[in-house]
């Protein structure tokens, strides 16, 4: 069967001579330019960001990078001890880790705010539109996501220096002043305070950035993979995954069914 | 049983009110103020780096972060287009082919070099150095890593601006030379003339940065990650991976035991 | 912090003499006593399947292995060509693909039945409640899980047989009646003909074996791990990666953002 | 560009009214007709095992599938906790696990037995080579894989049980012979007296089914899945994995670098 076959692709190409990222020239016009975060936040929204929005985005990658013996770093240590010869095994295990519960509330944040948003007019009244939202979740049984944290109850310390920087940068949009909003009003509401969630602000200040919700998942997931590292890195040099499996090991009972 | 455990690490900690990486406050040091790639190198070294490390360092990145339709990026939009629910996945998957024939060129050029460079004398004579290398290297019929590439038979575009880059940052250290010198004296030993593959001119450089060699293909996947999510965003909005899936499934033949 | 740690398991547990699987002695009890199958279900189950079970279960699996070139045995493949000394990440990068789209049906079909019999009485008109079945989900909008067939159009060939063998082994029970009756009368509702997908019969006939709706999605897994090794296996003996990876890469086009 | 396309497989493929799988009818010929292991070992070989094969080859998967705690095992269990929405993703991360440290064996120990019988003679004296063997790894530094086992110092239960399987179904070949002459004539040589590990004679016997030594450690993968999928339903009835997790993460402690 004879047929033409096209692959369209805004991405990279290259040909003998040249390489191709983006429309532009990799070598001459990329390398030594434009500096990895940025690339990265071109990459899939293609179109480059500014200084300011850099600046933002690198921000909640820092913030998001590392968390310390997560479910996903500790994956990514044992899993590491098991196949040492694989680091990229040892790494796609830690981010398969990156679903729903420990790594979603970007996402989950970033997506509840810019569904609230959605039919909102250009002069909404945020907090208005917060009590709305969060009684309606409420009244649904649902949680508000990235309201509450499981070790900072009164305040995340992510929380003002993202929203400040944001603000500094011209870049605090609807989403991150309808979180703010929530954190306002949730009092009155649920009758309890609870701190607005650091990763919360990062998928706000990502969804005031432009980029598309159905992607914070995967930002967060690359912020996870440098901190991954380290833990990869350090595991290499004082490992701990043979103690962590041997301390569950040790202490493993046999329970016969009906009796767990 | 009552027992004493202790998990050290140099990397995340956290308390109610403080979130540590590294050392530093995360929001009043680091936020803002570091950027990411920055804190990858900082994450994998436990050093910070200098500003011009960093730039190195980032182009390096910039260099390994996609190249079109590998086997990696097509994997990762086969496997979204099966679980599109689980961006993590497809990521994984497109991850797990950093290994040792698309990706590995980084890491087995910068093994190689480094391997090479172990009894070396601070005085050595590069080009002396390169031609026994290379002679043991084909004594052993084994490849010179790094050297040749499939595409670029003549040059790759990446190698003198990243060797340029990291001269003009004052980081052109004995890995980039030593690999320049077998640049140069190769067509003695081998009889053709091959070009320095770009993604081994990397190793080199990220070897001369100073970074663990067994780390290398870590920082490969790293460059890939933001890659695979520059694939797993076009996917998203102009999918092609039913199209890939279709081409090879409708050209599908039974071929007997034997007869394949 | 001295502390008692426990971690219970009705699983695998061993001593210096003996290993004990599901409260079993491995080597006296299970070894050439039970079959693969067979201890898989009891794995998830923590309970031995009878004869007629196991027939029933491993034919699900037979079923279930191998369709040929899925998107999931492209990726595996792919992967392989990448990173060959990583078996454990090929077979991976195949399974990453075990998602809601095309290994989904399995599992969507058994949840599917089994929330439509929960409340249903013990005499309950399978037709009648088929009919309702499939009228609330066109007033939603939503497909019935298991109906129709991408390629078998008519009928697919696993539904009459996998169906059969059921019944022989006394094994018909309320979610596979629910399904056949769903295939009786759906055209009456929906003004066609459609075909119950043998993948869905799968899961209706797992659902019957009483093994938990959330697991399904597990087993289809399983038997896709059994094809993705066949996919491996001959990827090593007579390779097609790197002609698919080659086919998509030669017919790349650059395309600018928005015009794609 | 127009061309001709050929993909080529002995695997599945099919039609709107058939679906063949190794050139058989999947519903006509193998469905409720072929054991899932049976299956498993054909997709592999492109050749039905006979019984006898077959049940050497289930008690091998059955002797893999679980041990419980291993490190594999809590990876799945951890990233379940993290993104229980994928059990695709909590299976893979286990089996990413199962790489040259705690799946190796397996592999490892088949790939030596077959390279050392390479060039023995029909008429081989096994005590003999076995000699030679250990005297050269030991020479080389180099442990001879599937000696010894880290819990079970003095026997390993699945050895004698396995070996005796085979011999009953006349499947005792090279491999498992030389296997045993290892464990017999080791003592002289070493100095003590170690174990043959069951994992290793696992390897051995699929081996001696001539199985592709490439290839063995997919067949651990394969038995492994089984176990991962009880220990992802224990997770999903009577979770652990929060606890493992919060186990290590609250016996943290921070560490400057260079005092690790």
């Amino acid at each position: 069967m004879a047929e033409e076959l096209r692959f369209p692709t805004g991405l990279g190409t290259s040909d003998a001579d040249t390489i191709s990222l983006l429309g532009q020239d990799l070598a001459a016009d990329l390398m030594g330019k434009v500096g990895f975060g940025e690339l990265a936040f071109w990459l899939v929204t293609k179109r480059r960001p500014t200084p300011s929005e850099t600046r933002v985005f690198e921000t909640v990658l820092v913030s998001l990078a590392d968390h310390g013996f997560t479910p996903t770093a500790i994956a990514a240590r044992l899993t590491y001890l098991s196949a040492p010869e694989s680091i990229q095994g040892a790494l796609a295990a830690g981010l398969l880790g990156g679903g729903s519960r420990f790594l979603g509330v970007t996402e989950d944040c970033g997506r509840f705010l810019a569904e609230t948003l959605r039919d909102a007019p250009a002069d909404v009244d945020f907090d208005e539109l917060a009590r709305t939202a969060i009684t309606e979740a409420r009244a649904a049984k649902r949680f508000v996501p990235g309201l509450g944290h499981p070790v900072h109850k009164v305040q995340d310390p992510r929380t003002p220096v993202l929203i400040g920087i944001a603000r500094e940068e011209g870049l605090e949009g609807p989403h991150l002043k309808l979180f703010q909003a929530i954190g306002r009003v949730h009092p009155e509401i649920l009758g309890r305070t609870l701190p607005l969630n650091g990763a919360g602000v990062a998928g706000a200040a990502l969804a005031d950035l432009g980029l598309p919700v159905d992607l914070l998942r995967g930002f967060a997931l690359l912020a996870r993979a440098a901190g991954l590292l380290g833990h990869l890195a350090e595991e290499k040099s004082a490992p701990l995954g043979m103690d962590i499996y041997t301390t569950v090991d040790r202490h493993a009972r046999y329970v016969p069914p009906g009796q767990d």
